[in-house]
């Protein structure tokens, strides 16, 4: 990659959490603050829920077409959760980027890990809920699941909640505002990194 | 030092700039947004401006006490500029930090060099002006000096932009307001690093 290739590069922000911490509505209400964020939408093989719009949600695939896709090599990591097949497109993210746009990736604990590990240079943020026993009745209100599932789902969000550490930032959406400012502050930090301000400081020389 | 000792100890941010880049005024804004920062209060032999207040702004010293403070190994960092002593007291900044205090060093760009590599785990922040010619105006607007020691402080300040890559961010002060609140960002999204997380996550699990 040219140098300047990156200048006009945009960063990518991992949203990542338990399930049942609000992580979707933390990054929804960001993105009405900061507009030129972008989403990257994710590949998956679960039914739409209610309300959930193709394209800006998820882009719903079969299975087999998921399979293909995975065997290509489009994803930058895929990951099976609870019987479903989840994935980060490597074209959709990328040419978000290189675009300029900062994009925003909602993905779970498991595909973090492996963007982490395949695509440096991104900015990691962990959600955690207020007290285990609110994820747990968040949990159980949410969905019309099974009380093993539900018990499965907290065991899970248990160990995911262990690996806070290897993130750059964990924010506690005890109160969503609270929670959306949060995340917002370490958006617009990240953007003041030095090694980001480079043509600013270009800018600086030729303008004189 | 103990884990625990960890778990109450504040952190630090170095506000760095050339002359006249205006860090003092943001920094004092800051403090109005954030009365619970505190600030490290430099010792100088310099003399006191109007309206600088002696162990508010400076702890005004005669050089003979300054030099024999340095000789002490008093100083975390002590650099002169322009004929006068500047120093940070180990002793204000470490006492701040052991009683949980965060706390905002304001001090020019030779000691902030020091302080980062002598005292490691600070937040490392730089201020640049809009423009080199607003720069330019600025120092020569603020005080009563002769043209040849304003050229010299507009060489020194060019020389000083030019390492902005060693800080961690940089934040370009073409309107107050807007310098403030990146600078507040900064500090709110370094609270939220994941290793200064550890006691909230711990009472995560306490909570249970």
């Amino acid at each position: 990659m040219k140098k300047e290739d990156l200048q006009i590069q945009g960063m990518y922000i991992v949203v990542s959490a338990p399930s049942g911490t609000g992580k979707t509505t933390i990054c929804r209400r960001l993105f009405r603050l900061c507009p030129a964020l972008r989403f990257s939408v994710s590949h998956t093989t679960r039914p739409p829920r209610p309300g959930e719009v193709e394209g800006r949600d998820y882009f719903f695939v079969s299975r087999e077409e998921f399979e293909e896709m995975a065997n290509r090599g489009e994803f930058l990591e895929w990951a099976c959760n609870f019987g479903h097949l989840y994935g980060t497109s490597a074209k959709a993210l990328t040419e978000l980027m290189a675009g300029g746009s900062d994009v925003i990736v909602d993905i779970d604990p498991q595909g973090a890990r492996t963007l982490k590990e395949r695509c440096p240079g991104g900015v990691f943020v962990f959600i955690l809920p207020p007290t285990l026993e609110e994820l747990r009745n968040r949990l159980a209100r949410r969905r019309s699941e099974p009380p093993e599932v539900i018990a499965r789902r907290f065991e899970r969000a248990k160990d995911e909640i262990k690996e806070y550490i290897w993130y750059d930032y964990v924010v506690v959406n005890d109160r969503l505002e609270k929670a959306v400012s949060h995340l917002q502050a370490i958006y617009q930090a990240e953007k003041l990194r030095s090694f980001r301000m480079e043509g600013v400081v270009r800018g600086l020389w030729e303008g004189k």
